[in-house]
């Protein structure tokens, strides 16, 4: 490719309404246009790195055994309907909904769960037929509330989604732990940093799932991970060891007044204890029972894990009027002696003695209370948010650091979430007809490239992973007015070409610097500056972009030394 | 590939839901999925055909020197509403649209005029820049009243469309013929029986434009061919050669009765003349002006040409109130002494003499009707629609014929029709602001698929050509209890992988028959068969499919003789 033909005009500055580096540099480096929020026009250069990611997903699920097929981006409701998915899209405006001419409800699906369940149903029927795997890369949609960050997250996405059927729990198990290898292969061959981390299940469901992050400072989600062993998780499914029971005396439980002390730091602030010394008793309706959630004062509770914990009644936390109606005294409310609700307290509550709680009546505190003489506890459980310095749960000796990152992929087992709503079965060896076992798996194939690009630059630009740039080689001719400099240029080009290489001849009349200033922007892996100088010398000069390394190389060995220069860069 | 493994099961019906032999063929062979009215699961065998033909595409496109881009599927309705267009799909309800979460109209594009043009206004500025060839290759929308015939009319498929910009109509002819050398490459690839035809504008508009149709029986467009040259065109778009002037005496004109006679047919019938021979009256509104359409009774008006003759003024048949208010005596209408009305003839009128026409009072008609003697006409222009018989516009001796086809591309001359309303211009070598001088080009690539099968099938299944078959190659041992068997046809298929080739091992425990018949049905273009009694005698047998061609092959060089027999097939 010619630049002088190439439809792409960088840009000096960056827009004012993207502020992730990459959207800044996407655009400015002419591989994206914005067309609306969270709508983006991919112009040549931003369609071929695309591409490059998606062939390289297709060719990693194809080698796990992975079919590709492709099922509609227009979708009907009904099966929607069918696993309430509709109704839960509907509540946060998630799902682009239209109607046709026949006044028919149809969605965008930003998922497809509720197509391909029927569709394999509808080939296969005995448990001969089974395993398998089926996947597509397709453009999805979702009417995000916040579109931002370019490409990291949009409203049109490429993404692949692919879906296993299996007979029992095992099989899942197998086609899961291939996936989560394939997913593995295909960021690393991106060029990616990323961690494999447990995860919320969110709007998907199902039991075990992991996402996989790629760190980077725009990203959205909160994941720990563990300094000593291999544990990773995003924070909203992390969990983190609590510590011993402390060895000290059991003093006596004592009132103490606390008047218009109704937070944590007050009582604390009054009392001279830490925050960490006062415990928290949170009260939340769940269903039909009243629970009160105990964590230490320094902590928060969780409202995914709380969520989990009571699933499938919904939990919401209890307002003025209900605290006035169950006689409780707000601000106050401790365990001991606590009427008509469960307790629940979390795994670090272990880790304190001598408690001060609230007395159950207002401007009351009690000092020196204790878990098992004082209060009991109905349930222990794992509530509270996770912080950065906590131990982790795996090794138990390692440190949680807190880290920003990309959710780039995310796997789950589903199990019969959807098979059974949806009366997909098979007929088994023993005759009795079960719903299929299933798992899902999504890549945010554009997520990737602007995952790549945030992972990936430095002040001048981008620097691509040589197997997602554009091109992996530009041919500068730094003195336009020279024939000799031009037709050099024009021969390694054609010689580049007929070897296969993808390159671009930077055949604009224009500055030398201006041609550097692109080729850094645009992130071409080498560069090979053809210029009167070095060619007097007989050398044109070899530029890696990522290390910044020069390399002057005799004329007539240029070509054949591209390849191995090319070997050398990341 | 393994037959056990691929996710397809074939049908032994045809679904009663779908007429097109395409559709069924591609059902049955489970290439496709119907999921609703015009929308369609592609299974994995469906998805590489697609691909294949997707590639084509590509690779002529890109030797043509356009460069691929994307541009989002759903946009903003802005600058459709700028160019007319939105109203004008609303009004045949074509286009889905939508609201987002802020309720913003959005669309599903079926076409991209209005997003490319903006996007290429705002990156190039001169004719310097110019020209630029663009195109996607994109699943689009159209909210079709009657989806049929599979894919051929879906409501979701693939297309690509291709836009170029140009400084004045002589580059648009430059790169317009470059487009149609393209498509005509592409077809041809394809394996279609393709014309190309001289097209009505319809929604998209501009000057010159042609359709790549393929002949099939189910094709929804009618277009005539020259059976002497090679004109052909679209009926809408299409003309013939007038019969010169008979070479007759002028009679004297008469008036003759004919009570009650309103129609060409009572009339002839009554008078004993040939339906040609009485002179048709039309009578339309066009914007302000009465017009009287004069053409030979055998003939019909094409509303088409009409609506193009008169554009941009709406053109509309006179209702009874009109007759009565203009004084004009319905069904007795003739030109001679007609008042108030432009007389505009379709040049078929230059081949007849004597007419019969409406004496314009009630119940009488006119007998001995000459041109030039008894009535002018203000204007002669091509009105009729084309038949079947009549001469060929452009060798002026040939036959025009009939045929049926499916329109697979479209090629438009569009001018400033879009880059004036959208102000989409550039800086002309001579100071000035122009709009870019454009042209717009369609495939259809899904229906492509369709069209191929059209034309490639028997009644045993498809008979694909070569280069879109699924897999070339399947392999078929017909005796699986007979280790020997098995074993030789898992030999070749590891032979034909490593070499290469695209093969399926139907390794199904399932009789002889029932693999033909598949094999059949889904149309690899070569079976190897590995049988009992073969290997008995050292050979294989390999069939062609679309000749039913049969050989034998020693055992041991039947892998290296494929690539030849290969070579053979269509």
């Amino acid at each position: 490719m010619r630049t002088s033909e190439l439809f792409a005009r960088t840009l000096r500055d960056a827009p004012a309404d993207e502020e992730a580096p990459s959207a800044q540099l996407l655009i400015r480096g002419a591989f994206v246009r914005k067309l609306m929020a969270g709508i983006y026009n991919l112009l040549p250069l931003g369609w071929r790195v695309l591409r490059k990611v998606e062939q390289i997903v297709r060719e990693e699920m194809d080698a796990a055994g992975a079919q590709e097929l492709r099922m509609p981006a227009l979708v009907p409701s009904e099966p929607w309907k069918a696993t309430g998915r509709w109704q839960a899209y509907a509540a946060e405006q998630l799902m682009f909904t239209l109607r046709d001419r026949h006044d028919r409800e149809l969605g965008l699906g930003p998922t497809h769960e509720e197509i391909v369940t029927p569709l394999v149903d509808a080939e296969y029927s005995s448990y001969r037929d089974l395993p398998v795997n089926v996947y597509h890369i397709q453009w999805k949609y979702r009417d995000e509330a916040r579109p931002r960050s370019g490409l990291i997250r949009a409203r049109e996405f490429l993404m692949k989604d692919a879906y296993t059927f299996d007979r029992d729990p095992e099989g899942l198990k197998v086609a899961y732990a291939k996936m989560v290898d394939a997913y593995k292969a295909i960021f690393t061959r991106c060029g990616l940093d990323f961690r494999v981390v447990e995860a919320d299940p969110g709007l998907i469901g199902g039991d075990v799932n992991h996402e996989f992050m790629a760190p980077a400072d725009v990203g959205e989600d909160l994941f720990v991970s563990c300094d000593n062993c291999d544990y990773a998780a995003n924070v909203e499914a992390a969990s983190s060891h609590p510590p011993k029971a402390p060895d000290v005396a059991m003093e006596s439980m004592e009132r103490v007044p606390t008047p218009g002390r109704t937070t944590i730091e007050a009582v604390a602030d009054l009392l001279g204890v830490p925050e960490s010394g006062v415990l928290k008793a949170m009260v939340y309706r769940a269903g039909d029972e009243l629970v009160a959630v105990l964590l230490p004062g320094d902590r928060e509770v969780s409202e995914s894990k709380l969520r989990r914990v009571f699933a499938p009644a919904e939990v919401e936390m209890l307002g003025d009027a209900d605290f006035e109606k169950h006689g409780l005294a707000k601000g106050y409310v401790g365990p001991q002696g606590l009427q008509g609700a469960t307790i629940v307290a979390d795994h670090h509550v272990r880790g304190g003695a001598n408690w001060v709680a609230g007395a159950n009546e207002p401007d009351q505190h009690a000092t020196g209370v204790n878990e098992g003489r004082d209060f009991s506890v109905d349930r222990w459980e794992d509530l509270a948010g996770v912080r950065e310095g906590d131990t982790c749960p795996r090794c138990q000796t390692g440190t949680l650091k807190l880290g920003r990152s990309i959710e780039v992929g995310h796997t789950f087992q589903l199990g019969t979430k959807y098979s059974v709503p949806l009366k997909a079965t098979f007929l088994d060896e023993d005759g009795t007809e079960k719903p299929f076992v299933m798992g899902c798996y999504g890549i945010g194939v554009s997520r990737i490239v602007a995952s790549v690009v945030e992972q990936h630059h430095d002040e001048q630009g981008i620097t691509w992973p040589k197997h997602l740039a554009p091109y992996q080689v530009v041919v500068i001719p730094t003195n336009m007015d020279q024939d000799d400099v031009v037709a050099t240029g024009e021969r390694i080009y054609a010689e580049l070409r007929e070897a296969g290489i993808e390159v671009v001849l930077d055949d604009r009349d224009e500055r030398a610097g201006v041609k550097f200033t692109d080729a850094e922007l645009i992130g071409y892996p080498l560069a090979i500056v053809v210029g009167k100088k070095g060619l007097a010398n007989g050398v044109v000069e070899a530029k890696l972009r990522a290390s910044g390394e020069k390399r002057e190389l005799p004329v007539d060995e240029a070509v054949a030394a591209i390849p191995g220069l090319l070997g050398e860069a990341p």
